[in-house]
């Protein structure tokens, strides 16, 4: 009876402290000496299989994230900020018409590109946003110049584009955004409404293209040298949107995070969703306030928060630790990332 | 021996059952049989003080402050739900020229009347919003229409007026608007910057006005008989805006929260220090992971967040409970609350 008690007090004994040990690792596996510098970034979620897309293809969207990849990457290796390098990458793929942003925006329900973009500064919270700008060649350039020239954080319509111009930021006619199969997309949709045609108001520029994934949302995400996070997304919203409507992208803290203290964030999807969740910030309160990794914050949002509302769609992200992850609930998800640490990952489909 | 290890053993299973059973007890306070029915509300906050308003001012704006409370209250007491109560109450004070939301909506730089508003629903978290529309004398009632009628979250400038008049919602000519007090608000401003005096296009039809608070915004939060929690917020945003600016009314988390879970919330200020912070979410999130009451996560965000940033302003909120509260750090901020325990409270000043 006697050994009895002495091995349940001492099993008690060494559970508390196999938990405090515990405690501890975790709180130094929070501070490492030296941070490696990423870039993760994303070309959109939605129902991307290997069935649906041809080994050329596959390749072409695989280069160019890669470039996009590489364009952010340059920045940090040569000691720049993040902030410059996440716009560095989305500008790429705003440039391509493979994604769902600048020259590859889809059309709303007026046959117009309506774009949306955002930026957010890990260090200092500051921010700046753009929802629902037409004919300007980077949205997230304007985020950028909202945040870095005015107080406001979020400016909208014909004013954000007069603030644009204001800047000397390049716009571009409706012919540089014309895309056969996006303006096909809208078509598709229009008919099976029954409703009414837009006339067509640009030739025919582009001969590549991709098929609507629905939520072709460019974002990214970097931590640079002096462990500064920034987060950006960029998009051209809906297919066959109305009543100008706003999407998650342009939204602080639902399309676009970013806190030194935590983790760096950018969402796509079926917009509406995330901003009801506040993806982007619900995970980076789960790291902060829960002691959630990225990955399992990650999960927890979209799994157990986005989809049981009916939303789906995806998020990268990195924190202050400079560890990639990222997750969604969609067939694929367009991605990549490159550390320091010499990783570098193309990725399309789930696996 | 043999009693020293006996005595140390039940000591230890003591600790774990008073651990369990203060487990239990707080689980239990979580979730009283009856929760109260209760609407807060505020009509923003700023530099106002006794000596800036008149005796007659002052009972003026307190009739107005408990005639929103009322009508909000009639609608819990009978029955009604929270989000009928949270309109109810900000449609008194979008009629009054005393508040900067509807016919009070201070004038943007074009000298218009440039208004957002939002509503979000505790329980389902749905959420509807609109920014930057004009003549609609209730945005807060097309916000809620958005949130019942289509998918989308948030519509902006001439497409949710577009939205609105589909929906058969009432529009007021610029005259119903025009208040000599706000012109003269933003004159002065022009005047100052060296601006361009815009057209005036309406004759005063108002005798009644105000002194500009600059953050004079309207909002709402209610629990009513079932529990459910819902939030909302209705602005004229800030004299001489520009670029169709967009503040933290119209944004999800920012402006306005509501979660049965946690709380509802709605804020009142300099707009962009709170979309950064994602005031009313970051509050929620407090009182859900870090078992923060909903005055200490208020205290918490508004004085270690958003007045570190450089921001001013206030928020109101009731929490899962119908505890209610609010803080400010501003001179003060026009508030109320009426709760079916029997209280009733109306306050201006910082007291």
């Amino acid at each position: 009876m006697k050994y009895l008690y002495t091995f349940l007090f001492l099993g008690l004994i060494s559970i508390a402290f196999i938990n405090c040990s515990n405690e501890k690792s975790e709180i130094k596996s929070d501070t490492p000496k030296e941070i490696p510098f990423a870039i993760v970034i994303h070309g959109g979620a939605g129902t991307i299989k290997k069935e649906f897309i041809s080994p050329e293809k596959e390749k072409e969207i695989t280069n160019k994230l890669q470039e996009a990849i590489d364009a952010g990457y340059a920045v940090l290796n040569s000691g720049g900020a993040s902030l410059d390098a996440v716009q560095a990458a989305i500008n790429v793929m705003e440039n391509s018409p493979l994604f769902n942003a600048g020259k590859g925006a889809v059309f709303n329900s007026d046959g117009k590109n309506e774009m949306d973009a955002s930026i957010m500064d890990g260090k200092t919270l500051n921010a700046g946003a753009v929802a629902g700008v037409q004919n300007i060649k980077n949205p997230v350039n304007v985020a950028r110049l909202v945040m870095d020239s005015i107080h406001h954080v979020l400016l909208s319509g014909k004013g954000a584009e007069t603030f644009a111009k204001k800047y000397n930021v390049q716009f571009e006619e409706d012919a540089y955004f014309y895309n056969e199969r996006r303006w096909n997309s809208l078509m598709k949709v229009k008919e099976k409404n029954g409703e009414t045609i837009p006339v067509k108001n640009a030739r025919d520029l582009s001969t590549n293209y991709v098929d609507d994934h629905k939520y072709g949302t460019v974002g990214a995400v970097a931590i640079d040298k002096s462990g500064n996070i920034a987060a950006a997304t960029s998009t051209g919203g809906m297919t066959n949107k109305k009543f100008n409507r706003i999407g998650d992208s342009p939204i602080i803290g639902a399309g676009t995070y970013a806190n030194n203290a935590t983790c760096g964030i950018s969402s796509t999807g079926t917009g509406e969703y995330f901003i009801r969740t506040l993806a982007a910030h619900e995970t980076s309160t789960l790291i902060q306030y829960k002691d959630y990794s990225l990955k399992n914050a990650l999960h927890e949002v979209i799994f157990n928060q986005i989809e049981p509302l009916g939303g789906d769609g995806g998020m990268i992200g990195l924190d202050k630790n400079g560890v990639v992850a990222w997750d969604f609930n969609t067939e694929g998800m367009y991605r990549g990332y490159k550390r320091s640490t010499g990783e570098n990952v193309v990725k399309l489909y789930h696996e």
